[in-house]
């Protein structure tokens, strides 16, 4: 995922991305169609995007480090989770306004608020905090929907 | 996208999620085969999440927020940006943890640390930031890679 494609790239290339929605066991693929800019539909229609931070205690500890994004990856099976990412901070170039200080990233992206509801006390979620919530000094968290 | 779908749903649903990445002109869809969870290839196979936060100088001024809200979606027309999200706070329940004191939220997706960069130094991202730093009193950027 790390190679960049050339931007005179004819027709399709990796940069394009196609997001179909399967409903009622029917593949769509109107999103290639329909988009005008097809490698925009990935994440543009997500309606709530959870994104959480996480600072741990001991942020040297490779140990606590792998534990902890292992349980990230875990709320992925909670079905109201529509998808989810589970990063450390990046290798950019360090502005003032990047925050690199924290361990690890953690972004779920759900249909409704109800859903980012349902997860909050959902038994693998409520689990998890008490699995991992001794590995953090910190937790920040930004929920955003579509404007 | 507001509407959950039942838990029980027989086959595919409307979070099951299809993610094809269309190569040298041909449409690959292995995604819906190759994942176990299909609804979870949506973004987590994405190499960079560039997530910045805006607080604007006039916080109650819609009319400010209409305009960096425009201004943050054109930055999906830049050829390395692979999805974008445009978002605003979201009414969930206001926890300790829950940072919701902005008022514009962008992600953007990239393949490599090499398309970020890119980016920073696309004429349209310059511009966007000629046309709406005087908006804003505050960015906090969270770069983050794939774990």
């Amino acid at each position: 995922m790390s190679a960049s494609t050339p931007e005179n790239a004819p027709g399709l290339s990796r940069r394009d991305f196609v997001v179909g929605t399967a409903a009622a066991g029917a593949l769509a693929t109107t999103g290639l169609s329909a988009a005008s800019s097809p490698s925009q539909t990935m994440i543009k229609d997500t309606y709530l995007v959870h994104h959480v931070f996480f600072w741990l205690k001991n942020p040297d500890s490779a140990e606590d480090l792998e534990a902890l994004l292992a349980g990230i990856r875990g709320l992925g099976e909670i079905p109201q989770v529509k998808g989810v990412h589970v990063g450390v901070p990046a290798a950019t170039e360090q502005r003032g306004v990047v925050d690199n200080s924290y361990s690890a990233s953690e972004i779920l992206l759900f249909d409704s608020l109800a859903d980012q509801e349902a997860y909050q006390s959902h038994p693998l979620h409520q689990k998890f905090i008490e699995d991992h919530a001794h590995r953090w000094d910190k937790v920040v968290v930004y929920d955003t929907v579509l404007a």
